[in-house]
């Protein structure tokens, strides 16, 4: 891997990160140093040798509550959390209290008297780890809510792409797709004009946000003109689960005008890398022979970036005294 | 908080139970000296600091076998058995096994070749965890079966009014709701008469067991009657899902004349505490303003609770030696 | 019980066992001394006071991935592996990122990124824990992959009747029922003609193979004659989910021909013992007294060897270096 974090940066950051903030619920609001620290505790958690003793958080308790399926999040959470000798205790709500009709602000007062010391929620609706955020006493994380936030997936994008590339600075970074029901572009958005990269949204019109130029980036209806001259080419899900209909096209169809393949990614930088959250519609966002590409993309990367830096997270938060 | 326990007790209980079973069952049969050690040793617990090490159950391992959806009583058992440092394993068993047409008794008998220590069961039938008393080597508590009993929530109700008022005896305490289909109010009214207190039943007709009293409470059909100078009101969850349907009665009137409200609370004691098992339908059994004030209702303390007295339960069981 | 291997192997074999693959992948391939090696670790893990310490395998991450429910195996391996140390992440893949359409290869390579030292899978499909193995860089287990094997039941198959029988060799098997669909008589087959077993396949026309012969064991279309002078019974699960409709018979008709009852057991040696994977269709594959009858049934300890026997293979894989 051409890591260039990996070899010249190994011993500079060894001290876990104290935020601003004893929760993690956005990027919006954080600033550059925040984001810089956490990647690069985040970095020295990934050189580590994968036995190598982290338990630093031993007795710290982590409910794992995830109110939205998601395997690869809660799983990488999970790790992340043992990886520090945490207790984790994972609570699935898709089908049990909800089918009982109890409120969130029931079930988040349920939580609380559990007295976990953090608590990790995705939930399909925008807005509700905040709302667990006022009404418990522990730390909590947003580990993506409906079209709003995902975190965690921006600053793990951000070190995927700091480790391969360098910096994050003046770099050109399209995101592609389906920019209006996307939580990971809002995220990488908010965490990437902080850090000085030049943003380019690429969308079909009826998955383009109005008013989306006001959060300093570059819309583009045509993928040819938006990803020229990258340096990264983000590809979003289509998330056919979070549309009502209308605006969903054909895949045939999508893949022709906003699927990454090799005629229009040679519009990019010719070194430029490809990322994707996860999981792939092979044939619909990306060629499959451009996910595979192991020189191209580093969509494996992501993935274990994902363990990293949820650790640094972890740990900062476990650092970070509740504001009163 | 008004904990007078809290306050008086903190030094006073610093050794594990011995109980007269390595099971849990029920309520029933139960000596007002076990409970009360028991509800002591649980209020140390709840008195240490979260972090403090409490790990005594090392290589313990408690399978928590839920074949009914619980995620807060499972959650709390976890907790419980995690706090004192014992490998749990969850096993849900509402739709593998049972698909596969495995009978009870085949399922103990597997369960048992595991050779756990403790076996924690929720099920839909009453008598299920005798059964599994009857066939497994290792300890058993109900985590509630049917209609019968779920005593580790009558000893948590126990303890939340203890810490809050001091002492059970000689209170009056009524149970209303739907008493027929509930196995809480069981447990609790075998607990509290047991301790000496004046346990006062509250039910409509249909929702009320013929002969209840013959368990030594007073059934009252009227909810003002009822509550009238009680210390304690403790509402029961609507078990639709228990109820064969003619019984129902709609939410709207049942609320009328046997939801809480602060009309019928102004004839209880003027002290008077209210508590829910959870999880509550608001403005069923209970107004919702009257839930979250935080003077009256124990709702959120029974929660917490719940952990310190699953705590002293594991703890006791693990102590006590199987009879021969 | 008659334990030969409990009295006089205590001692013998208290190294780990170490493999010529870095996988658990079939039986088909092991040789003799690698099967006997993990019998006879397994066998001294068995005589373990259940609270020895054998956290040999401490910050050893294992992902016990079950794309087809399986709550018997999974708790089995689970506690294989916390008996031994190891972090268990448990991860159900019967209904989410399938739902969400990902690709088997995608899977896989997302839980690589993970970085695990083991990966447990069970799968409906033939071939897919090989698949895992090319893919992954970590040992991965055969926890049952479709009609083809499941090594570890047949290793615990033979734990268990080597401590009841003392040997292998030379033993008279009959293997009964659903042949056609069972990776658990694929394995065994594999194992006991390997360790000098005289194999017999009973079955009716419609589940039994085409050119089972070739495997080195003898047919029987009739089990009375299948099952004479036999030293073990060992019937097989009727796999109505994996059966396509036509070749399913009755079951009451099924129990008449191929169930095993007194007057068919009369036909096998005198000592013969009675041998069921589980879960066990009673009345259908098996008398229910038989399966009860503690001299002859060998059914609960074939449970309580399948903690022991996975013990000894996730012990050797952690043992066995990765070959390049």
């Amino acid at each position: 891997m051409n890591d260039l974090l990996n070899s010249n940066q190994e011993n500079t950051s060894t001290s876990p990160v104290k935020l601003s903030s004893h929760h993690l619920l956005s990027i919006e609001g954080m600033d550059k140093k925040e984001i810089q620290n956490l990647i690069e505790r985040a970095n020295f958690f990934a050189n580590l040798d994968k036995h190598s003793d982290t338990k630093f958080l031993k007795g710290y308790v982590v409910l794992n509550v995830f109110f939205e399926n998601s395997t690869r999040t809660r799983v990488s959470f999970e790790l992340a959390a043992r990886r520090l000798g945490a207790e984790v205790l994972n609570i699935s709500l898709t089908n049990s209290s909800i089918k009982k009709g109890e409120s969130l602000l029931d079930t988040a007062s349920t939580l609380n008297a559990m007295r976990p010391d953090l608590l990790i929620v995705r939930h399909p609706h925008s807005g509700a780890p905040i709302l667990f955020a006022n009404y418990l006493d522990c730390s909590i994380i947003n580990a993506g809510d409906g079209r709003h936030e995902h975190p965690t997936q921006a600053l793990l994008d951000a070190l995927t792409i700091k480790r391969r590339l360098g910096h994050l600075e003046g770099l050109k970074i399209s995101i592609c797709g389906d920019i209006a029901n996307s939580r990971v572009a809002r995220s990488n958005i908010h965490l990437l004009t902080t850090m000085g990269a030049e943003v380019r949204c690429v969308a079909p019109p009826t998955l383009m946000p109005f008013g989306l130029e006001n959060l300093g980036v570059k819309c583009y209806y045509d993928m040819q003109e938006g990803i020229k001259n990258s340096d990264v080419v983000m590809l979003l899900r289509l998330q056919n689960e979070r549309m009502s209909g209308t605006e969903n096209p054909s895949e045939r169809e999508y893949f022709k005008f906003f699927g990454l393949d090799e005629t229009k990614l040679s519009l990019a930088n010719s070194n430029a890398v490809i990322m994707h959250p996860g999981p792939m519609n092979r044939g619909v966002e990306i060629a499959s022979a451009l996910a595979d590409d192991a020189n191209r993309s580093l969509i494996k990367t992501q993935v274990e970036m994902g363990v990293a830096i949820r650790m640094s997270i972890i740990e900062a938060l476990s650092y970070t005294k509740k504001q009163i």
